[in-house]
């Protein structure tokens, strides 16, 4: 429906006006009735419907109605399947419209910076391309449905401890190449219609005045269209952001921030113009809501499951298999140990925390899955709500794991190690889960772990068992899938979206996280998450990009379209993947970039494109990636705009970060001009080894050094010429006065100096 | 003598003074003839004399007047005995004044903070504490022979890649506890005459025209007294430099600098005062070079050589003795294999390189300290001046090993592999090398490698090998000193003054090093050297105070004379150290201290103390260290000041970095005020926290969220409570107008905050 928004603004009060930026309570905006503004609802959270029952407490994490919890974002980027992040987005478009809720506040597209954040769950990954592809599709398929969704959180919110008040220091390449970079081509992508600025202050500004971040970057150079809103409680001088490009205050600040935008404006330290844009904003995406509510929507919940549980089977990592202890066959005795298998931990706490429309009891369903012919046999093993090892519960567990074929241990983080509102400071199991890990081992030849956590554990124990499987936090239908995947009726196909270190102190952020005070500075800059184990030569315990299957996979017959490309170009990648083994799967084919040679520090390889591709056995399909400017580009400070330096490029095609299969090159030819002025500092060498100056600058150095004693050596070189031609090299211009004993004078410098820059 | 300065300087004329700010030519300071001002000669360098001669080319790098060639600093850094470094400075000190030279310009304090930086071999450690010692010892011992020395480069000059342009870019914490505080003792302990000023800019500002650092630092807080000299060629804008405190330029500018300053001074630019302050300070030095020479000085060649035998004995590292494969048998057959045998190389390239006054033949030395009953084959093995490998020279050196029972085979670092004025951009030996050593290996169980060497160097052959002694650049009778060693003669007593990688990429600099075009950014921090090995975990190949010895060392009986101490008071801490084996030896006793928990990140130990101790069999002594409260502080930006933070120390006494044998506890209290005023943005967590407001707080914030539906729960928590209680510790107190439903407004918000600071 055709609105004249700018009309509509024209008819509100200025009160009005000023009471749209701020919510009505804690989940809904304000509406103006007399001008039949509705008033819509938000609510949590990124992988399944938070929406408060009424009369619940305020935050509702814990009253709210039954929706579909699918898997949290880390097991969602573990799928790298860019379609099935639209169809569960489409899905909870589906719940958001039956239960009349406008916008859905994610998917959250901050980078893991260290495991330790306790709100990694809710994050996709730390690199900024697979993050801000996950993001994108999550946002299409959430939107399809004509509902709107809130990509959180902007930005720089790596982190829990003192988020609300911490100053995350970034230089700005970083920011550009990765801490922006995550939510860069989702906005471009999939438009979201809003964008949630972070609680936490970026290079000494809140997010939420941070005109930087909020119109600079997003609006301008990104094209969002949508309205901004805050983190809940993220607003700090109301005004400041309404300046900045905050337009909704959430939640509600009880007449408060209205207040402060109406003195403003009346004393003239706001533009009500600026206000006026902020409104129109607002109105925009409330009638978009409005326009694409659709009456009496339900949606199928028994269908929603199934996708659950479909999406949680591509999402788990199997991250050993020795021995082909899996799949399990469908016979014999199989122990399943572990709390987590009766209760299992699906989600993650704080505000994504939901009440799931049904919830997979993990042994029912391996009882099914395995079939008549086997027996399954079950034991707690150890207590949930505490680290303290119940010796009863261990001896039980050992006597089942002695008894059957197999034993599947369940273990991993229980809900108090790791939530939205804190991060951990480890990376450990609980030392009771650990421990019967270990006293399983030694009597049960064949164990396989499956794991339920949100982020990256230690793993003191990995060389005991056989088998890995990194369950992650699966969802509803998280029991479901893992007995899918323990079967193999699903053939694992999940690839890690991050690093898992092998202990904590390998994590680039080690000695930086979570800073000091209110400030914590990112001086790993770049090298985050594979960027810094790879570049450092640090061995993870499992790289980026990694995952088994139950089949195996051929890659050839690599081609790279063309040689030579402008930076204005574009190239094309092909390979062929081949499914060798004798079951059908699905492959992750990776494809990274690495600068041969760079006047910048790079990562030693950086991911570039993606794709998911499914093979019956012995089947084969050729994959093709298109790489432009910004695949070969790192952001250049000096010239404020990415910058693909001339040169070549080796394209990298593997199966993961550390598996490389093909090597491809290509020579880019960059259209930027880097025109360098040269001056009094300019060194010699800088001079000597530009094309464009080369050959006058010895000419015109030469000269100047005329009479020398040190410089006009003739052909006469003096000995440890690789000194002195190292002292030459990088000697600014200026010091020729003191090492020419009077044959340079400044006048003559800054003649050769003119010449050189073409203004004599 | 004593001389009025003041009144020298005002008979001067304008042109006399200015003229005085730079050099006669290359190694001389101008006089002034008709008021008695003499010139006087300044010449490197640290570890030998490097004296031009007469009509040599103007840097004079080869073809100097002879000189006792001393380790250079690597190795004299690795004695740990600042009695003995005191020697060298006293022996250096008696050639100046036999060759007529007022000023030696050493020694170089820079940190290591790489170990490709070429000058590396000149500066003493990784540790400012070591450092920073063994300069003071070094110029306390020249000093007191009348010399002056030049405390260099000062400051960051950490490298040689751009180092006349490079911008080096480091936190004030950083740069006061590393990188300043490696010549801070030196300057406070020994007053050196001079100081030089370094090449590369410091935090956007060239070393040479730094205000910072000439004058607030260097002279206002640590007492300097003496001029700054440039590095031969650092002068940027001359009067941007003499008002930042450098009153030398060198070398001559043939009249230009002098120029400049004449005109700053006649157009008002620069104050005459500015410029008569510098000359006193110039004219002050020139006298006491003056009242201090020593007509007709002379000095032993023969005493000095044999000092340098001695030292460099002690500045050899043994790394690694398998099956006490070392100390050699005086009889058998011994295979001396490597050129570097023949051609040793026993000092840098460079400004320190000098002309020795004889040079020992190691091969030679080998034979005498062998002995009659012994054997000793030598082959040259490969050649230095390349990197490929000669099959006939390697056959020959098979033969030679396998003829042998021991074979020695010397390698390591070539000239035009390390050198002041370039980096390294790899730690591997020459392939010829490498390869000779494994092939050796291949026909000789027992090889004991000798390195020559500035800096550390990759060792991918160390577990084919027996034995392998560092033996760094050894200076002139290097030679004798390694046969020494090898049999027994003397006994090991070098530990490393630096860490050694197992790979370059280990080194905490990896990623920033040398930085990008004119700018180095420090972004390691604090964490260099072993205070990244240690806080992050990372292996090394051999620690930091790593060194073995013929004999063993028992520790015992750590005591420490308080139990707590106030930050103003000073602690002792006693351990007995006794030789528990069959030889006398010397051992290196190194205190780390610890901070059990601190507000910044800080490294897990840093040395605090060290002493070497000499012990016969079975000879114990007890080793006393004093520390006040530096010993336990970081320096705090925010206060300016160094802070140690009340609460508990642990001090590790031990025989490395690696190697702690005994602990002991200390708890300081701070007596520094550390009053943090509460503001809109102070968390709640930070009020509940403050013992002087915790109770008040409580109560104000209670009072403040009465009403509240999500603060005011009474006794009713809610559910997931860690989540909630780690959501309001770190919520700003601003943010309670979000989450109060109205019931915290500005007003109450202030008067709270008013209330809290004791304001209202």
């Amino acid at each position: 429906m055709a609105r004249n928004i700018k009309n509509l603004v024209s008819q509100m009060t200025l009160q009005e006006k000023a009471g749209l930026c701020s919510g009505l309570d804690f989940w809904h905006l304000k509406g103006v009735e007399r001008l039949g503004i509705p008033s819509i609802m938000v609510t949590d959270g990124p992988h399944g419907l938070r929406k408060q029952r009424t009369g619940a407490d305020h935050l509702g994490l814990f009253d709210s109605v039954p929706a579909t919890c699918f898997p949290s974002a880390a097991g969602l980027a573990s799928t790298w399947n860019k379609e099935l992040l639209e169809q569960v987005g489409e899905a909870l478009g589906e719940e958001c419209q039956a239960e009349d809720v406008a916008v859905l506040l994610g998917p959250g597209a901050n980078i893991k910076r260290s495991p330790l954040c306790g709100r990694n769950f809710e994050y996709f990954s730390e690199d900024p391309y697979l993050s801000a592809e996950m993001a994108a599709s999550h946002i299409k398929g959430v939107q399809r449905q004509g509902v709107g969704t809130s990509l959180k959180h902007f930005a720089v919110n790596n982190q829990e401890h003192r988020r609300m008040s911490t100053n995350a220091v970034v230089d700005e390449r970083t920011l550009r190449e990765i801490y922006l970079a995550s939510f860069e081509n989702a906005v471009k992508k999939a438009q979201p219609w809003t964008v949630m600025c972070a609680y936490n202050k970026v290079n000494g500004e809140f997010a939420s005045e941070n005109t930087t971040l909020l119109t600079d970057v997003l609006r301008d150079e990104w094209g969002f269209e949508g309205f901004v809103v805050s983190d809940w409680g993220a607003v700090n001088e109301r005004v400041a952001g309404l300046k900045a490009g905050l337009e909704l205050e959430m939640p509600s600040s009880a007449g408060i921030g209205e207040n402060k935008i109406i003195e403003a404006v009346q004393n003239g330290e706001l533009s009500e113009e600026t206000l006026n844009t902020a409104v129109e904003r607002l109105l925009t995406i409330i009638f978009m809501a409005v326009d694409n509510k659709k009456e009496n929507a339900d949606y199928d919940k028994e269908a929603h499951h199934q996708l659950a549980r479909k999406v949680a089977g591509e999402s788990m990592v199997l991250l050993k298999n020795e021995g082909d202890v899996l799949p399990l066959a469908k016979k014999g005795t199989i122990a399943v140990i572990g709390a987590f298998a009766k209760q299992p931990r699906f989600q993650g706490g704080g505000s994504s925390h939901i009440q799931p429309t049904k919830l997979d009891d993990t042994v029912v369903e391996i009882e099914k899955s395995a079939g008549k012919q086997a027996k399954v046999l079950y034991a707690q093993g150890y207590r949930l709500e505490t680290d303290a090892i119940d010796e009863t519960l261990l001896e039980e567990a050992k006597r089942a794991a002695v008894e059957a074929d197999t034993t599947v241990v369940f273990a991993g983080l229980p809900d108090r190690y790791e939530s939205e509102g804190y991060d951990r400071n480890h990376l450990q199991i609980p030392e009771n889960q650990r421990m019967m890990i270990e006293k399983i081992a030694e009597v049960q030849p064949n164990v396989v772990v499956v794991l339920s956590n949100g982020a990256p554990v230690e793993m003191p124990w990995l060389s005991k068992v056989k088998g890995v499987l990194e369950g992650y936090l699966g969802g509803q239908a998280g029991g479901g899938a893992v007995a899918d995947l323990l079967f193999g009726d699903v053939n694992p196909s999940g690839k890690l979206a991050e690093t898992f270190p092998v202990k904590l102190s390998d994590n680039p952020s080690y000695l930086f996280f979570p800073g000091e005070g209110d400030k914590v500075e990112y001086k790993e800059g770049i090298f985050v998450g594979y960027r810094y184990y790879d570049t450092k030569e640090v061995e993870p315990l499992f790289p980026f990009g990694y995952g088994l299957s139950y089949t195996s996979f051929d890659y050839s017959n690599l081609q790279v379209d063309k040689h030579s490309i402008k930076d204005t170009d574009e190239v094309t990648v092909r390979v062929t993947v081949k499914n060798t083994g004798a079951r059908a799967g699905k492959e992750v084919v990776q494809l990274y970039v690495r600068d041969v040679e760079s006047s910048v520090v790079r990562p030693v390889k950086e991911l570039k494109g993606f794709e998911k591709v499914t093979l019956q056995p012995g089947e084969e399909k050729t994959v093709a990636f298109t790489l432009d400017k910004r695949a070969f580009a790192y952001y250049n400070v000096e010239m404020q705009d990415w910058h693909a330096e001339t040169g070549e490029f080796e394209l990298l095609v593997g199966k993961s970060s550390r598996e490389i299969i093909l090597r491809g090159k290509i020579t880019v030819e960059s259209t930027a001009a880097v025109c360098k002025k040269v001056h009094r500092n300019t060194t010699v060498g800088d001079v000597m080894s530009n094309p464009a100056l080369a050959e006058q600058g010895a000419h015109l150095i030469k000269q100047l050094t005329k009479g020398s004693p040190i410089f006009d050596t003739g052909d006469d070189h003096e000995k440890g010429s690789e000194m002195m031609e190292a002292m030459l090299r990088y000697m600014p211009l200026r010091a020729l006065v003191n090492f020419s004993g009077g044959a340079v004078t400044e006048e003559k410098l800054t003649e050769v100096i003119n010449k050189l820059n073409g203004t004599e």
